[in-house]
């Protein structure tokens, strides 16, 4: 199985984060991608390679095209205006009977392409950004090319980034990106797995109305958890996507026992849908040491989570997504990728 | 001419608020409201009385009893959650295509009533905003006596707060509460003319659909200024309400000249209209050395603006709402009650 991994992660690198009424050191940092490349190398499960560049039409297939001109201009207007000593973050937002028209001026901006404010902007996000989507976009072309597994390395991660809209420290849809390529690579059918702790609203919003990508995902309840308001099991999509959307909200507290049978319901639904490949947003703030989460999965449980993918038996990338307890993080991701292709024993632990 | 104070507004007083990137200290602080009644005691313009306390009852007429409920309730449950380091606040907003429920936990429940980040809620938060009300409503009482005039000298303002929603550093629309009232005691048509610096989003979407009350509003274009969201000029109001809502909306620079020009023409709405009473959103941020605006008004013309609202001949109610440049606060908010009650000459500057 080959790993994408592109050091460009590095320019993207925020000095705060809006958390708990307070401006913090954020939990998304470039560690975590390292701690990760380190675990993955020490789990010998095959090569590291860097991204081959796609450019901006992939994303334009997933994303609007203000929206993508927007992440590569945001941070020279914030500095023209304010300066280069904070990173950009938007201050109002448009909700509830608010008019959605795109301001000039970058405060404005800023404020209408995003819904939160702990996903700040700064001199190499956008580069950052366009980069982890080449990297989740060279694993869907593994796949295309006849690999049965894929690591897509990312980050910035993705899927919280819907068709205009930035937040959740995620910028672009990675994994959005990777299954339109798959699509427009020649498959009928892709299916989606999220089980990142928190909603993948962002994919969910995607592929809200389409009926041949199947969007599943696993998560913090919304009434209790990030993102809020999006992740209930009656969003079930319109449309053409009709049924093609699954939620399984989940509460404060749950275990490996009730999350793995909700995954089990939703890996049934991705067999009945009978995808031609699956794109995992694998997060592993599910564990039960992670800082900003509330669920109880423990290192053991990630082989087995890589072993049910490994059991669809249908070609898979994995695309990073969250994870924030950086000592146990790389060896959770590994876990999983273990489990996905068979590795027998347990890796040697990184040292 | 009576002035409505309030004490209890110094439970309000925030550590911080998101702004331009970084967590600052508030502009919208205590030392206004002191500012504003210091010049006002110094301008002789009448005696100066506490509010009548009025209860939830005037408010739940212009706002949902969840969002005054969440109010009273936010800082319990805050603390529980986070302990008393840091004010309350959300941390991301339902904005489009987001579904709009009302999340169970208190940082949803933050996210969901808000829609910025510069808003903070502490231990004294509710006390002094429904404070703050009382002085309005207090001052409505005094045209329902029969009073020409009447100051309501509110701090938190209010002009940004919406059926369900607070930011701006509003909590409670305390002149869409005071012009409520009127209707209330008896008048069949009010009209709001508001003047702060930032459009008055929160009074347009309490009346949006309702033509016994008209919403006039002069303030920085939403395409360059807060809350860039609302107060486009083709927002005129809906069913019974439509072209009950009138907005002037004037770009970066704007002076004198053509700042009167748009408030004759809305005052010429507000004729056509035929009020029986009249609420002044007053917000002296129009100011040219305010910290954060950018319109060219100079003390002198708050005067005449107080000329032009008495040349309505209707009961007047001022209500205060924002204005950051402290040194002159006072001044130019005397200014405008001076012209308002035909003062003739200027007052002894405050010491």
């Amino acid at each position: 199985m080959q790993t994408v991994y592109s050091l460009r992660h590095h320019r993207h690198h925020a000095r705060a984060e809006l958390i708990d009424g307070t401006m913090r050191p954020p939990h998304e940092r470039p560690e975590r991608a390292e701690l990760v490349l380190r675990a993955v190398e020490a789990a010998a499960l095959g090569p590291v390679v860097p991204p081959t560049e796609h450019g901006l039409g992939p994303l334009a297939r997933v994303h609007d095209e203000r929206f993508l001109a927007f992440l590569a201009e945001a941070w020279g207007e914030w500095i023209a205006e304010h300066g280069t000593e904070t990173d950009a973050l938007g201050l109002a937002w448009p909700t509830r009977r608010f008019t959605q028209r795109e301001p000039h001026a970058i405060d404005g901006r800023l404020s209408y392409f995003s819904f939160d404010a702990g996903s700040p902007i700064m001199a190499g996000t956008a580069e950052a950004v366009f980069a982890s989507a080449d990297v989740a976009l060279t694993g869907a072309d593994r796949l295309l090319a006849g690999d049965p597994h894929a690591f897509a390395l990312c980050r910035p991660p993705g899927h919280h980034a819907g068709r205009d809209l930035y937040g959740g420290y995620c910028f672009v849809n990675n994994a959005a990106a990777a299954a339109q390529a798959l699509r427009d690579g020649g498959l009928e059918r892709v299916a989606v797995v999220d089980v990142d702790y928190h909603h993948g609203n962002g994919t969910q919003d995607v592929f809200w109305d389409r009926g041949d990508v199947l969007v599943t995902s696993l998560h913090g309840d919304p009434r209790q958890e990030y993102p809020y308001f999006a992740g209930y099991a009656d969003e079930r999509g319109a449309g053409a996507g009709e049924d093609a959307n699954v939620n399984f909200p989940l509460p404060w507290g749950t275990g490996a026992t009730r999350w793995f049978e909700a995954l089990d319901q939703a890996l049934a639904r991705v067999r009945a849908f009978t995808p031609e490949a699956v794109v995992v947003s694998l997060g592993v703030d599910t564990f039960r040491h992670d800082p900003i989460s509330r669920f109880e999965l423990d290192a053991g449980d990630y082989p087995v989570l890589g072993a049910r993918l490994a059991d669809l038996d249908v070609p898979t990338l994995v695309v990073l997504e969250g994870g924030y307890a950086v000592e146990a993080l790389g060896t959770n991701v590994a876990g999983v990728l273990r489990g996905l292709v068979g590795a027998e024993s347990p890796p040697r632990q990184p040292e």
